[in-house]
């Protein structure tokens, strides 16, 4: 990752470096819209293959190239050969591209509440008892559901680190 | 909403209505690295005045004004008056604002987790006790707390609406 933050800070210069935040370099791998339909249909689809990701999506077969080799260059995904003499190749999640579910949840229930006006397009279910799925924020400590107003956000102290650098703090 | 769904489609065209989409549709609304940025700042530092903004993010103000200007438009802030003859404006965040907290926080975590090489800049607490915050995603029928790996989005089955349009299914 060391790579890729460098590279991220090259582009974007000095003034992001000084915005030390990680929700913002998630969303520099993935902040984009055929970027974020094409990881979603990777989780919630299964798929892995170059041409059903492009009869999906409807994407220009360079646009969705591109973005799959940025999600492998990342680790999202790593590239698998398959069929007679391995000659095709599909696009797996990683465990890193999985962790990334909880995210789309999130971005598509708020979407789902504010962005949504012929109602949610799809739910989210429990696979194993088809219930549906809430997001909950819960206090390791006192182990209460948090209501997002009494989440706040506290600069860690690192070695090194300059002092106000986050602006959550 | 309406009108700015209306927008989406008219600058994205048929491919992208074709992608009936919340998450798609959330990520157009802040899925630009200084508007998550300004976000952020409003959310978890309580900043609603444009110097204020200015002067944490370094931002250039042209940029910032037309991002700031675009969260009113979209209902995610709104414009107070205030200071002498109310000649200045704060910017401050509506319930749809406020709502998008839950993002911010699962992206950062997955920022965090995967893309923070010098460990995590902020941590979430819990204000009323300092306890770490914990994102879960919980089931309303069986009351379990799900694995990602376990959450299904199914489509939702509305009258006149296209088969098989959202890519989730």
């Amino acid at each position: 990752m060391q790579v890729r933050c460098d590279i991220i800070f090259l582009v974007l210069g000095t003034l992001y470096e000084k915005q030390n935040c990680s929700a913002a370099r998630a969303l520099e791998v993935v902040g984009e819209r055929w970027s974020l339909l094409i990881l979603r249909d990777a989780l919630f689809s299964g798929k892995t293959r170059f041409s059903d990701f492009q009869r999906s999506l409807g994407v220009a077969p360079n646009i969705l190239a591109t973005r799959l080799d940025g999600f492998v260059a990342e680790g999202i995904m790593e590239v698998r050969p398959y069929g007679p003499g391995n000659r095709h190749r599909e696009y797996v999640l990683t465990p890193k591209g999985l962790d990334f579910k909880p995210v789309v949840v999130a971005l598509t229930m708020w979407g789902d509440r504010w962005a949504a006006p012929n109602g949610p397009p799809v739910m989210f279910e429990h696979s194993g008892c088809g219930g549906k799925i809430g997001q909950r924020l819960e206090c390791a400590r006192c182990n209460h559901i948090v209501k997002s107003v009494d989440v706040v956000a506290r600069a860690t102290r690192r070695p090194g680190r300059r002092q106000g650098s986050t602006g959550h703090d």
